[in-house]
């Protein structure tokens, strides 16, 4: 029998639960694909004595878990804490420091600091690896380090998100408002008590600069993600989206522009026969557009403990089978340092909501603000006025320059025809 | 810098030409990505003097295919020849035993001889990689061998090919027959002059029983699949399945039955909210249902030069990374040999379609070999007399095992009401 692979978690909430159990349930199968067993050796977390629902006595308590790499016989530390900086950024470095094969699941602290890690780990040849940080279960980073390896990248977008994205759907399905159906999804456990990480596209921002990364071997840049989410939605946003054909999906994308590097996250229009249309609940996926291979689609639970201890074994058994290299794909000295694209040279349609004052003009000053921005408009819906003496009116862009739609904005901006913020969305090209 | 990794290509169609092109377009990524050149140093094919667009003067012209991998200095072969013996074999023996890497993308001959291929490279950790001769560009080997490898697959299923898929697209779109949109595929040179391979679900059987071998660790059992295509189909099962809410799709499906396992090829019935059902034209996809994972959904270009060349380069970079290990997922001895399951314990609902005559009495026989067989019938449709005077009847059953299936129809096989063959369609489950 080949030497087990001996490995410690530290945290053990509701995914280092699933992946002691994954060990557990499918410990023989494992086994066989590995080449060697894959052995649970050491635990660590904040609270010992809080009940799991599991037996942790087989395993060796450990007090500091920043400590966990130190331990004599420990071959890999997984690291399930959570948090950019602090206990799991300490781990993180002690335990490559030790020369020992580190995983995570924490996309914050890889967006953060993966860099500076990988730097560490690559250096001396130690597995680094982080599956489980975006996509959940499906095999995202594998997907665009190895499987599009030889494609140069045009864009890489996606559905990050799941509880976003179970939102989006809700609304869509129920007609609901984002205040309503937050709250439900807070009661349900599908949202966070501070939702902001999600609803804000912060956690999608994280993920997706590590897609970014790896689809163009260019340096992490998460303050280069110019973030929105999608906590301004209406129910009317989602309605006029549809009847116009579209789905609302809160997407992240990257994309090579020219010489720089576009990164962002907004709440698009996505076309029904695009497949990221079909993507529902707290489903994530992610599409990666190649000059060869064309468009790659993968799709699966973005979330939950099963899906996430899903990739963090993938990533132990990848360990075990001694078959990894650097963290980003090339040594992290090889990573381009793109500029930041100007997203007001990018083209595209657009879909604009304006709530307004139900008087006369108020149509010729939006459309002498468009005209006057060179933006041409394709289809335009007014709908009557509403209980608060308002009007909602929604109209859809020919393609232009993203800058033409800002400028029509600011031309807009200063008017008291306009009784609310604009809600400015993008198409997905198909 | 490091040294190259010296290539030598056996075949110079579309796909061989593919991966000239791929490797020069995109050299410089491909170098930062594998960490080192990737250089094409000698090619074969069957006419060296054959015009292929392509300057194959830089390489070194070798006459004998078969010896490509004894070249000094060749560090790899990828064979792009076809056919599952013949000098395609021949090829991956000699390459083997002079202990070079090997990569395929020939579906055929993996199915047949995958086995004892993979066990002359294990037994010298040679690289033996084939992820191009299931789903085109689509990272499906991969998929099952690395990111779901946590997982006990409990089902892994998919359209696995893309003509038959682009005929059943456009039969569903156009309302037209099987044969009237064969010939215009086969005219824009979508299927092959002889297509039998694609549309009696050969090619289909051969890719679903390499992905069965890596979902089950199994040994490749690729006469263990049953194997139906989709000559048959007439468009009223098209557009009946669709008034049913429904697309009918050509599955490739292998599944764990308790001790056994199920591998079959046949034209299915796909729910709508189903994500194969929105898999259309040439695309295919795969679905692999794991214990922790879920469902994963991996989709794109099934075939072509650049998917096919995209798949076999990342073969390569995964060589050039020393990123490999055995071809299977695991040692050829350690995997298993489960019997095959017998499919009419399998229970599910179905569709039939029966030509019958138009005359009294038709409706109650059919109705009683049903109720005699123990099938009980969900929706019942007769469409009138038709111009040769049959009439056609098309019926979903509940849920039952499928040999009372098998029943009903053997009770009706000495009947003179059916004017031809009942079509028999099985429906995917959510």
């Amino acid at each position: 029998m080949a030497e087990p692979l001996r490995v410690a978690i530290a945290g053990l909430g509701t995914v280092g639960g699933g992946v002691i159990r994954l060990l557990e349930v499918n410990q023989a199968l494992i086994e066989r694909r590995a080449g060697r067993p894959i052995e649970i050796v050491a635990v660590s977390a904040r609270d010992r004595s809080k009940d799991r629902g599991i037996d942790i006595s087989r395993f060796q308590w450990v007090d500091d878990m920043t400590t966990l790499g130190e331990i004599e016989g420990v071959d890999a530390v997984v690291e399930l804490i959570g948090g950019s900086d602090g206990p799991a950024l300490a781990l993180a470095r002690r335990t490559l420091a030790a020369g020992k094969a580190f995983i995570t699941a924490n996309k914050a602290m890889i967006a953060h600091h993966g860099l500076s890690l990988a730097g560490v780990a690559d250096a001396q040849d130690i597995p680094l690896k982080f599956e489980a940080a975006v996509g959940g279960g499906i095999p995202v980073i594998k997907g665009l380090r190895e499987g599009a390896a030889a494609n140069e990248i045009k864009r890489v977008y996606g559905i990050l998100n799941g509880t976003c994205n179970y939102i989006l759907t809700t609304m869509e399905q129920d007609r609901r408002d984002f205040a309503d159906v937050l709250a439900e999804a807070q009661a349900l456990g599908y949202a966070e008590a501070d939702p902001s990480f999600d609803i804000d596209g912060v956690d999608a921002a994280h993920k997706l600069s590590i897609l970014a990364s790896l689809a163009f071997g260019s340096e992490l840049d998460f303050e280069g993600v110019a973030t929105t989410g999608i906590r301004h939605l209406i129910a009317a946003d989602i309605s006029e989206a549809q009847a116009l054909g579209f789905r609302v999906r809160l997407v992240g994308l990257a994309e090579a522009d020219g010489d720089g590097l576009l990164q962002r996250v907004r709440p698009c229009l996505v076309p029904m026969a695009h497949p990221l249309a079909h993507v529902s609940g707290s489903l994530n996926a992610v599409v990666a557009e190649g000059n060869f291979v064309g468009r790659l689609f993968l799709q699966g639970a973005g979330a939950g403990d099963g899906p996430t201890a899903s990739a963090v074994v993938a990533d132990l058994i990848d360990v075990a089978r001694n078959e990894y290299g650097p963290a980003f794909a090339m040594p992290v000295g090889s990573l381009a340092r793109p500029p930041r694209a100007d997203s007001g040279d990018r083209t595209g349609r657009t879909f604009l909501r304006l709530t307004v004052q139900d008087r006369t003009g108020v149509l010729a000053e939006i459309a002498t603000a468009m005209r006057d921005a060179g933006v041409s408009i394709e289809s335009f819906i007014q709908r009557g006025a509403s209980e608060d003496g308002g009007a909602l009116i929604v109209l859809v862009t020919h393609a232009c320059p993203e800058r033409c739609i800002t400028d029509a904005l600011e031309r807009l901006a200063g008017s008291d025809s306009l009784t609310g913020q604009p809600m400015v969305m993008h198409i997905l090209d198909l």
